[in-house]
């Protein structure tokens, strides 16, 4: 199926940074959803890059759904959603045409296109892409109605409990505390991301995601157990390493007594659940052999570093067969991390979408 | 598609733990590839549990392959393998209807199907159905030719490294290391392994896996990346907890100029490369994009305890609506992650085989 | 998907004609609908060909359903039955392995193939594989509960009017009418049927189907229209030239006035319907738009005369790549149509089951 | 899948006939195919309605391919056509709202979406969404490279011959034929046609495909037979009431002698065949057990008259609950069956792109 993903409800993907514009169909969509196109533009805006100049790019990322919505509300027929691509300074990526850079798909589309692909900007493969999901999540997130809510938890390294400690140390330097502050992630880890600019790099990090409110009995025993597809739909946003759910990793050296999850029906774990039975300390992040068992479904994904850099690397030009230093021009995001949750968050709105409508 | 995993190969799982037999249809192969029954029977006794004795249960493990051979290779058209349930106490597991084991699929499974699933040894949701997945993986490996290979590199928290140390101070207590020795699993990480007999406990473990002799440019930019499809197979693997690439989540803490791979055309690095270009590090795990970069792929799979041990714990009657003390009876089987490679490898396989054949 | 068929309840086909067996995996099914194998075993002996030893060959038709059923009722998980070849006298086919049967898929098997295809009586190809999709239907109407129902209305070039008239006169020749009389369809066509077999021939015939009881709604505009998913199914059934749908090709010679369908409130036509609201004569054949309107679902398949004749044809030999002259020893079913309706009932209560549970 | 169709070659549709524009996706297309967008351009003024201002509706059908091509040829990666429509007066319809329209979806699209459904000029179910499928199958036939060609064989109940009689007879009194000619169907039904639109009513019409140059092996033994495969697509465009393959619903009153084709290996037979083995006369329409056999693929498509018709028609209104006579002002296409042969043939090049590249 290539770029379309899901079975009752679909995204089809297309688009390439340079091209006239990029989008998603959402097809199987419930009838009769409220859709809230000022509260998509608000959510777009939250995948900007850290700095609103430092990738060298200013879009507006204005988008249009052109079909499958009528009178404010879903139709039940395919939703398009298209974002133009206005800010397209071709010239710029012609002399990248043969270079393949490090940590970027251009060897690999070169290989698997042979060299028919457009090449600028990263062409499919530009991480813009994840713009049009945005929005196809919000319009899921409403039809399911479960809370799905990620943030990071890592940056560089650091900690968030870490990373605000220090904020907090440094925004109020005689020890108070101001607990309306909600900073965001580029003021609590300022002083990585700054540093990463500084050296002309850049840094990853890691998104825990929520899901409360989800009934139990979603997803299926193997292929199509719930860790099945929204592993599936996160590892298809560019830049993840690594996904876990629940306990993760540290699950392989816990003792069986201590990752099993002993039945509760009381809710005084302050989960918020969807029936009272649950397990009581949510080791398996809300899923049992594929399928919810009405805890929170929690999961963490890892990403990686900015591809993009400024310090020179080593690489390889599909021309001359040669191996070259490429040092790329202009300014860089510092941590694509940063703009992840909201994308973390569409691909598990749509996934639960699909299972809530997958009898 | 719920019990039907792939594309242009397609893998559907069927039985239930103590009905007449478990099987596997597996279609899309192309024709004329050799099907050595005894090897897939000697790859069938790798996902033996630690002590033949230890789950109380042993099956003999025979296979059928009923369709899709034909004067010992494959013929194109669907491959079915049966595998018939021979030692089905089923009495055993009455008392335990109502019961929700904790970490087991007892609770989902009722919530999901409504009281109507077949609960005896857990059902469609046993262990047991990986058995004809394994079988399924030899012949996928045999018609890919890349080599899949899977190996413990943790258990119960201990590295291979470091459990290897260890035995090897135990088997040769003068100090000389016997370089011919190759110890399985179960041999390697012994002490820990008996401590969680001795324990009536569980542990867990992690996985590696990697293949080698790709070739560059299998699989898709976003929803059928390499690590998409890899992820959802293993995730339907019971028991699995989390699942990193490459640097994984440790690539989260890195800088770009660390975990980017410059490319490189020399072969020094070692590895066993499809083509002379390939980037030099393989942080990425052999991906880039969604798409094979020539170097081998890798990646890690977290593996939880075994759920079911000797300890009493707090569960849930269905019957009574009440929480209770649960005692299973028996012996278990200490670690469920030993029996998992040659799973691994098999998932791996096919998934490789429908990216291959997926033009 | 290849062999893999539907979406929210889909069916997986499997084997060879002289194999160990055939069988089927029928996925999602609703849990807790009644199996009663009783019925299944009376359904199966309705594909018995016209004369029961016409064939040569007489199996049984034992079948096993080996997963997805707990105590008389389904779980939810897959399905599957099995169904032995008992009767596999394999060396009558090894001297036809290198010729290419008229109307048979002997060459394109060899062709898609590459010769590695079971060739033993038509191999994957063989019309027994209808056995377990009748299995599987017979489970499917029961979870619907719409009434599904096929006949022929014709053999042989004679429509059922005609061939009743000449059955009841020669039946009862004075004239009389026996209204209790309820003929198969080998009595009414007896005549044609007989001629066939003398002239060493065969004859094609016409289905119709209907199905009534359904609600207004299922279907989706294009691609997943009603008419699209049933045609897919039944061209799945061996020998299968044609369908069409309430007016089908007459349609074509009719004006919009005539052909349109006025909408009534009122069920004076006689059609048993879900609403009161329909179109009034249902020359659309219960389809709107791709989407059931309420109407019964009417469409008629035309099946091409038996294949396997006992006169003598040209054909070719892959061997010695020359034209030669066959003539298939042994008698041949005359009629393939008369096994039809049950398989064409079966094919649409699996496209009807996946309908109803596609949200 | 609701709106996509295709494995390995996709097409995912969208729009609604009055919304801001309507286009498909195709995906999984072979990089390096040109695609002219000017041939493009022509194909889609085949699709208009018979008399330029019979609908009352007068679109360019201006096109933008936004993503997928890159100087004048395929990427590889999903190609995107969209749709603008331009002359949406939608005032038109306002008072259609409630009105089930006889022959259209709108009572079962109203069923289906519970009333959220664009209504205004058929919504999502308008004929215009076959202009996106005809611009994908140009892109598709180029693709494959075999010759896929439709043509009208019937209108109103006249075959293509008597129409062409009796055109060549008025349009040369004197007898003498004029080879030279190649008159449009509009021109050679001109009788049949004029007679609809004198009367408010509307034709019907049969169309005739043809693919030549196919390789034999193409398609799959049971559900993804060819037939399966391209009857599923044609009974996605909206008016079609059956299909048949070779000789179709004739062949169910053929004896088996008669509907066999022997082997032949000459060319004698004039069809333009891929290599030099294959059934001598079609009567299977180049298709045994589901997989191409190297004769040319035929098959005829039925389609009903125009469902909008002057006439006035009891209808169902569905505010009131009432039935009501309804009389569609303007004027209306008099024979949608003109504009289908570059339909026909653009869904048969989208299916066999798919198995060309379905391994």
């Amino acid at each position: 199926m290539k770029n379309t993903f899901g079975t009752s409800v679909a995204v089809t993907l297309f688009g390439e940074s340079h091209g006239a514009m990029i989008g998603a169909v959402l097809d199987g969509m419930a009838p009769g959803v409220e859709v809230d196109e000022d509260f998509i533009a608000r959510q777009l805006t939250l995948r900007r890059p850290y700095g609103a100049i430092s990738t060298g790019r200013v879009e507006p990322d204005r988008f249009e759904i052109v079909s499958g919505v009528f009178e404010g509300r879903t139709t039940g027929t395919p939703l398009t959603i298209l974002i133009p691509n206005t800010d397209t300074r071709s010239r710029d990526y012609a002399p990248l045409r043969a270079l393949a850079r490090p940590g970027h798909a251009d060897y690999t589309a070169w290989a698997k296109y042979h060299g028919f692909a457009d090449y600028r900007g990263g062409g499919h493969f530009s991480g813009r892409l994840t713009l049009p999901i945005v929005a196809a999540g919000v319009v899921a997130k409403k039809m399911i109605g479960y809370k799905v809510s990620a943030e990071l938890v890592e940056v560089g390294g650091v900690s968030r409990e870490d990373a605000l400690a220090s904020y907090r140390e440094e925004a109020l330097p005689d020890g108070g505390i101001e607990e309306k502050d909600t900073p965001g992630a580029s003021e609590i880890w300022k002083d990585v991301l700054d540093e990463a600019i500084r050296e002309k790099d850049s840094v990853g990090g890691i998104v825990e995601c929520r899901v409360t409110n989800v009934p139990a009995g979603l997803g299926e025993p193997f292929f199509d157990s719930v860790e099945s597809l929204i592993s599936h739909a996160i590892f298809a946003i560019p830049g993840v390493r690594g996904i876990e759910f629940g306990d993760g990793f540290r699950a392989a050296a816990m003792k069986g007594s201590e990752h099993n999850d002993p039945f509760d029906t009381a809710d005084s774990s302050g989960l918020k659940l969807h029936s009272s039975v649950h397990p009581s300390k949510n080791g398996a992040g809300g899923v049992n052999g594929g399928i919810t068992n009405g805890n929170p479904i929690v999961f963490r994904t890892a990403f990686k570093p900015t591809s993009s850099i400024g310090k020179a690397q080593e690489t390889f030009n599909f021309a001359t067969g040669e191996i070259c230093t490429l040092q790329i021009p202009g300014r860089h995001d510092a941590c694509i991390a940063l703009r992840t949750p909201v994308i973390v968050e569409a691909m598990t709105a749509i996934v639960l979408a699909d299972l809530t409508r997958m009898l």
